[in-house]
């Protein structure tokens, strides 16, 4: 099938219209009319290949929804008509111990990402949501529960289950303790997530500027990290934080807040982080973890708790035609809290 | 009480001999004599202020073997004649959630430490193991098994209780995947302990140097860590890896042995570690962690673990007046793997 969407075709060029191919449909697949596609940060640095694996052109996008439109001979879950969504990965070995438990996002043979990555069988790029259609295997895709707005579900796909797998590995929930750092994309879910857990929710944050909208968003609390009085009484206090910074960063101010075996999980960059003293590991016997995305069932099962939850992101919607100047604006902040393409507009350019 | 020890009178001089008073017994108080001490990498960082927060005169020692020689009126645990331990604390608040978990190690309000403290009720000053004559209040004061070679058994109570309260924690057992990186006072200690908890236990060295070595402790291999096909091959094998290496280094070539889920465990080191990719934790959610002692009723299981599985640290036996050249050669290394003091020579001195 053709299609059309919007590519990269090198990491110093903005990205511009581009004309490609969908495969014909596999039995197993299922192909989808994109409605909505949010903007990810890695899909800023995929396209200016910062982490240095790219294959030009790119075509980003993996928060993506949209309605099937067909589907091959042996889907049972999907029909034409459906309110579905695609998250980051579209594929896995499905045989390894980390896909037979559900965690594909840890297969041992490494997923096959929703753009830059290669199709399993044929070997051809992966293109993502920044398009009019797609065509996804059917295990990969997931059921849009009723009464989730559409357009702005989109960025739950990624930011959405980046923030709610931590929350649930390391059992976020009454009674718990969560400290979120950053207030972007991912740290904004973080909070309406822990929020929906049940959780007792503190911001983290280098200025008090945030304070009204992290209230606004559920949160308890801030604690401004630049309060040394404020940080030294927060010590030792929080069971679970998630750092949603997505960029180079010292974690040492904030390991002393975590109690003892509590964790602070890195979910927004990936990269170096500042050396940092063994201390507070050692003393409180506090853990440093990471956590990438979620499975496909727990990307489901946090579709289905938002749902219920009646929790979306904070959405500004722009048309496709305004993705690099979204980048842009991304890159200093300036958006609260995710961008979602409104796929619409690709058709009046 | 009078009684003899060796002290470190300043960072700079050599430890000497050194008289002083031990307090009068307390109602819940264990007088103890002394038979053999533990030396530990700490106490060579405690003697030249390394960590800067040592108070002089400083008499080191925290892996303390004796006999029971009087009991305050309240004592019901012990009676003249008990072969007894006392490790690395001597205190502490009693109150917290820490120490009703019976994880006194963690006390909200500090531990009081064997030497180098202060005492919670006269504010004075603890003095350690390197000496003839110790009063421990009688809830700090462990029970030696039968069977348990006494003079070998001091390195427990440091070395021995640092490596099993991970293990534990982490839950090593059958069927667990366990390294170890160093093989020097704690690391042959983890290994002996990790074999008798029947993990599977993987020494991991620099050089091929220590493999003999490592076997002979029990070890089921060793993968030497600067064989780049040797530490790729090796990737994601490990369920539980405890670093016992004493100075700054780098984590980095570690984490990725470790397997989904799985922690490296810093044993060994305060202070700074290198800056680290945080790509090895977001990509198999690895977790780093660090881990202090262990509580009293913790350290009193290892006790008996150890009497009941005939683990015991290689020693090498020394008398007092050669403290000095023990820590040199600690500093470089060379001693198999712990030096113990016989305290029946400060009377000969």
């Amino acid at each position: 099938m053709k299609t059309t969407g919007y590519a990269a075709t090198d990491a110093t060029v903005p990205l511009a219209r581009f004309e490609f191919n969908r495969r014909d449909l596999r039995a197993n697949d299922v192909s989808i009319e994109i409605l909505y596609c949010g903007v990810c940060h890695s899909d800023l640095h995929q396209a200016r290949n910062d982490w240095g694996f790219s294959t030009y052109p790119i075509v980003p996008g993996h928060e993506i929804v949209g309605r099937v439109t067909a589907v091959g001979k042996d889907v049972t879950r999907y029909k034409a008509g459906d309110a579905v969504a695609v998250g980051c990965i579209v594929d896995s070995c499905g045989r390894c111990d980390q896909c037979l438990k559900r965690e594909e996002q840890l297969c041992r043979e490494v997923v096959t990402q929703t753009y830059n990555g290669r199709d399993r069988i044929t070997g051809e790029p992966t293109y993502g949501g920044y398009s009019k259609n797609i065509v996804v295997r059917e295990e990969f895709v997931l059921s849009l529960p009723d009464g989730l707005d559409m357009a702005r579900a989109a960025p739950l796909l990624c930011a959405g289950i980046t923030t709610y797998s931590p929350l649930r590995t390391w059992n976020a929930g009454p009674g718990s303790r969560v400290g979120v750092i950053g207030l972007g994309g991912l740290g904004h879910m973080a909070v309406k997530l822990a929020v929906g857990l049940g959780a007792d929710v503190t911001v983290i944050s280098r200025s008090a500027g945030k304070t009204a909208d992290a209230l606004a968003l559920g949160a308890d609390r801030v604690l401004i990290s630049t309060d040394e009085a404020a940080m030294a009484a927060a010590a030792s206090s929080f069971d679970l934080i998630i750092d949603t910074i997505p960029v180079r960063h010292d974690v040492s101010p904030y390991m002393p807040l975590l109690d003892v075996d509590a964790t602070l999980v890195i979910v927004g960059q990936l990269g170096l982080i500042e050396e940092q003293s063994t201390l507070p590991l050692l003393m409180g016997r506090r853990r440093l973890s990471g956590s990438p995305i979620g499975g496909i069932a727990e990307t489901q099962e946090m579709l289905n708790f938002c749902a219920r939850h009646n929790i979306l992101p904070d959405c500004e919607m722009i048309a496709m035609q305004d993705i690099n100047a979204a980048f842009e604006r991304m890159e200093r902040a300036d958006v609260r809290y995710r961008f979602v393409i409104d796929m619409a507009s690709l058709e009046a350019a």
